[in-house]
């Protein structure tokens, strides 16, 4: 069985500085299988990049090593560090909040921090600028060829102290009515992910088919954009085109799209703000 | 021989989306190939979709998989389908128009309905928006991985049902001038590709090295943006820098250019209208 | 060992035509290994392509093999070849002075043209504006693969005969201070890479953690854009957010930024323009 290292990074899309990285895991075993979660995690955005680990990781083989260099504090005190997932798969990343949505949804059994005197690539001790391709790269590589095994990353360190954000992972439940966030826009098509698990919406008695009231107001600006009636629908093709819908998304999070059309440009729904999304009954 | 996966979407490049997929694949046989044709298709667009296929298609060996995942009816009743073509390659898509250019050019030897009792995922039951994740690239790496054969994916059916776009796949003829249309734009370099092939040129008397008379008209507008004599040149490097020229592009369609720089921008060929080329000799 | 094949192209990215490369190099040999450097080279940009050859190439293990498009000429008398560097990978380019940065920095062994009578794909011979497909990738795959050796490429020609860029390589010393070029820009992140290498800031007494005067000035404009005194630190996280810093890069060479915002954003510096950096101590 071949093994994947899944790379995910903020260097932008089709950026030559990945290309490094994948170059230092070739050199390291030429048989492993490399790939690209995303490049194009916002600069510096270690949420977007905890919450991108949480929609992916999920759909990979146990043995998976995943990178992520989302990494403002490289050269700093921060540690570098491999998590080992409790469905077995590994994180090489900063431990610098990029765990937080793998603790709380998949859980960690344990976590190394990385002993750079035995896991950086040699020659590169001179820059302490790209640890993503001296330290994460080398050491993803390592690992997955069998070159070490999990003990070998370097000491173990309590998993209560890694690093998590401070932000609501879960929707509020208030009078059979729901209150989350938008945890993601897709750039692309426009779609918004939040939040409000499929489950949630189960569990207070919202039902596929049936029309409810969403709300979306940006938190700093305290305004509403979008306040109306959609369908909870099966998929976009159960409205009309151009039509406003809620869904439960691919990963059974609650999802804001129009039908052939792009939501985020329509309502002007800028990613850098933080959105409140409200799903409510009929009064 | 390992087999080869090619994914194409419309979900935007470099998107966690197909990061999916790519690790449901890896799920079923980690020995797969796995890489993309483009996830840059314009949303929602079948018929640039299948033109992309046809673009792509002849250059990779029998046996290889291809996924399209453009799938504006997704959830609805449309067919989920795998196309075995003529020259042992396989399409799993939509039947939604996607197949409509390889059905004509390359000939589509037989098609199966994907049984989703059998081929779907396990788990994704509650979500209705990801066939490409929880069908098409489960099922191409069934197929891929020789875990099920093509009779596995699901109940055939004829191959006439197949959905075809209703638009000219080729040029015309009148009194020994071309008259076809523009097929696509290159949104980075701002050529344009066309419908009329090298074989139409060189059947009606066009030949390399002469100039001729090329016309752009957006069919909407009804509007000319370029009327010009220009060369029919081997390459680009054959006329001025800055120049226009025609060209047999890189699988034997007509192309307009400049060299080295964007006709497309220079003319603003916006990609979204639809555009008619005319190619004639003096009169 | 499983060979790799590196391509690098102007076509933008997420582009159709490289996904043909591929598929040319996977019907040689389904088992080789494929990967992008990067399709984002500004168009017909060969000194760029160069650039990035020699960022990216020390990375890479031996017996890799690079593709490279940057190919305004294609179709005309310029040369195809494939250069041997003294490291033991190969370069498969249009000699345009693609190989600028490796044969001064890597050193070339050996180069040979390209005989298409016998390296190029067969059915291809109509069009001439393709060779990355048609003459590259199947060439690349062909060696990686062992199905011909480097002689089997075609005939050699004298190394001193490849074709360079006319730029300066290297910075100036003058008075203990430094002048030298930004040799490239992130589009993403912003920040801006120079030919001004970590060793010479080391022999001209420049030290890490003091603070020195840094002046950009456009060479078509003769406008200076930014004057000001930043510290030399060891990576971001060593200065305030926002603010402005140099350091020794991941391939060490002099660095610009602004710790997690975007120096060429905010000072305007257009990729487009060349633009001269000094380095000054105190006077």
């Amino acid at each position: 069985m071949r093994k994947w290292i899944v790379m995910m990074t903020d260097f932008g899309p089709d950026n030559t500085g990945t290309a490094t990285m994948r170059g230092v895991a070739a050199s390291v075993d030429s048989e492993l299988q490399l790939t690209d979660l995303t490049n194009s995690i916002e600069p510096f955005n270690v949420w977007q990049a905890s919450d991108a680990l949480m929609y992916t990781e999920p759909f990979w083989p146990a043995g998976t090593v995943f990178v992520s260099v989302v990494d403002p504090g490289v050269g700093t005190s921060r540690r570098a560090c491999v998590a080992k997932l409790r469905d077995g798969k590994y994180v090489v990343t900063p431990d610098n909040g990029t765990l937080t949505h793998l603790a709380s949804r998949v859980g960690i059994e344990a976590v190394r921090e990385i002993d750079e005197t035995v896991n950086r690539l040699h020659g590169t001790e001179k820059t302490s600028v790209f640890h993503g391709r001296d330290l994460f790269a080398y050491t993803a590589a390592r690992l997955a060829a069998g070159i070490i095994d999990f003990e070998g990353v370097g000491p173990a360190y309590p998993v209560e102290e890694i690093v998590r954000c401070d932000k609501p992972l879960s929707a509020e439940v208030c009078g059979g009515n729901l209150t989350g966030r938008v945890t993601s826009v897709s750039r692309y098509l426009g779609n918004l992910f939040t939040n409000i698990r499929a489950e949630d919406m189960e569990d207070n008695g919202f039902v596929t088919g049936e029309r409810y009231r969403v709300i979306l107001t940006g938190l700093s600006t305290g305004r509403t954009v979008f306040d109306q009636e959609v369908s909870y629908a099966v998929s976009f093709g159960h409205v009309e085109q151009g039509q406003a819908l809620i869904f439960n998304g691919s990963t059974l999070y609650l999802c804001v799209a129009l039908n052939q059309d792009s939501f985020a440009r329509k309502y002007q729904i800028d990613p850098a703000e933080e959105w409140r999304i409200e799903v409510k009954k009929h009064e």
